[in-house]
């Protein structure tokens, strides 16, 4: 089983890419195929030893930038990294596709070049967000902007048969994500959703305020891509303001400073504990195969533990065991 | 000037209600007007040692609980210590209401027996969330579920007149909470509103995304009551989450204990800046007249200072001033 990376997409792209795919030949015994330039590729793999791995490039002439307009630039660089890595999965030659490039650009490469899954409307982009009991996954963390009810609840059936999947939860709990307990709160999509919900046959246990997300009582937490980037980038924003405070108080006297350095190790294990490149990038759910978009930012160890959650999506087959239970369901109809 | 609190709202009301408004008494030298029971809050004002200061207990004999139907509760309670505060400002006999009650009740009595300002569809709440350069006014923070472009853009004039009279600011710049910095970017609404906001005459400085809201770049931040809901609740889940996983990292060692000791107050100093009590509770813009929502799990630290912020808004006309403001626009038009 072969993973496609995209090698030119991302800030360290293409020796962050490339380190990554070398981590994970060498540590996972993952066949990779590195996509993109071929001289550059040959030369670096060559360089951070990585000849005699099970990694093989194939060539892509172009990129696609940060900057561009993701469908515009997917349907027109034909010969780019990333939309030769999604053909790659589509003719069956990948399993899965990893890119740590415009996150745009990776989806709409994602819906045109490999397909949706029948039935799904909206693809949803799956995040694990570190809580007081372990992770969660929040999804659509920013694919889909605007949202109706059925929707979530096929992101609902997604997230759950993904935490079965891949962290073994027998009966995962899934919440909605509004601004009150009770169900006659929220706004238009929330208060009709919470009624879907609660027949859709996911293990639903209700709406969930942004105050608990973090205490950790769900598995699957639902909402629309907007809301979901809010809260993904505001974890990210309020961890690192947090810090800057933390710095700013302990270091403001000498003898603060001492015990600040004392425990420097345990505040660096603390920013590991809500480092989500452990968690190696997001999957899109609702694609016809498997897709791991990374953060931008990505470096080799983040390249490494995106393909390594590819290669585990793509084993235990989500999209299939998906696409069966929305036939079962259907049948049920 | 008077200002009416109503003394049955709240988790720990009346006992914090009654010493919140002692302090303000001394301290700030507001007069009160306490509603509710006379009974309780006379024999309560005594023991407190209230009873030479210029409080006035105004009798209620009804309250509205935390659980009750918002609009139902105002429009049956006619006796509630709630809508006898809010008729005490449609009277002019109070220059401001405070409540640590119900939320939506508070909402529904200002919006009924007060008023919204002629002009102004939706009323918002404001509140301020703490940054790593000063506090920023967040809004709508929860009123409004489902917005419209126009409904942000009156936010961003109430805003912007709240900064400038309350915190003396020239021009306060005025961001809207979106997934992206692009105009381009963001659902349905934010982009609209985008485009409205450009034309608004505020210092409209463009979109702030979610991991920059704590940077402290702008002034104002402008958003759906939803979106805004969630942000707030989510501030104050994140932070206690980050202080309880600090706590486990910090305390793993003895040494680290110790050194973890000798921070404490450090860590004390930056909870209260974190907390957002200090700020004496939310404003609800764009009523005619001065309602200011405190959190239910108010203090009498809380409730002074919420008295003292409906105390300034009152003093310095904010109201009248968002009225002239409307009228100029109108004009304008």
């Amino acid at each position: 089983m072969k993973i496609a990376l995209d090698a030119m997409g991302g800030d360290f792209a293409p020796e962050e890419t490339v380190k990554g795919a070398i981590l994970a030949a060498k540590e996972k015994n993952i066949e990779v195929l590195l996509v993109g330039d071929k001289g550059i590729l040959t030369d670096m793999l060559k360089q951070y030893g990585g000849n005699d791995l099970p990694i093989r490039v194939i060539h892509a002439a172009q990129q696609i930038e940060m900057g561009e307009h993701p469908v515009k630039a997917v349907r027109t660089k034909k010969d780019s990294s990333l939309v030769v890595g999604a053909n790659l999965v589509k003719q069956k030659e990948a399993a899965a596709l990893v890119s740590a490039g415009s996150t745009g650009a990776a989806m709409a490469a994602s819906l045109f070049n490999i397909g949706r899954i029948k039935g799904i409307e909206r693809p949803a982009i799956g995040t694990m967000i570190p809580t007081l009991k372990g992770p969660l996954l929040l999804l659509d963390a920013g694919a889909n902007t605007d949202c109706r009810p059925k929707h979530l609840k096929q992101f609902a059936v997604m997230g759950s048969i993904y935490s079965q999947e891949m962290f073994g939860l027998s009966n995962p709990r899934v919440g909605l994500l509004n601004i009150g307990e009770e169900e006659t709160k929220g706004n238009e999509l929330t208060i009709e959703a919470y009624k879907i919900l609660s027949e859709t046959p996911v293990n639903f246990v209700g709406n969930i305020e942004a105050r608990d997300i973090l205490k950790g009582d769900v598995d699957v937490l639902v909402c629309d891509g907007f809301i979901g980037n809010v809260v993904l980038k505001y974890t990210e924003g309020l961890a690192s303001a947090l810090f800057a405070m933390i710095k700013e108080e302990i270091t403001s006297t000498f003898v603060s400073k001492i015990a600040a350095g004392i425990l420097k190790p345990r505040f660096k294990a603390l920013k590991n504990r809500l480092d989500y490149s452990e968690y190696g990038g997001a999957p899109l759910l609702g694609i016809d195969g498997v897709t791991i978009i990374s953060h931008g930012s990505s470096d080799a160890k983040a390249i490494k533990n995106a393909l390594a959650v590819a290669f585990d999506i793509a084993e235990k087959e989500i999209p299939e065991k998906i696409k069966k239970q929305l036939n079962i369901e259907d049948g049920g109809e």
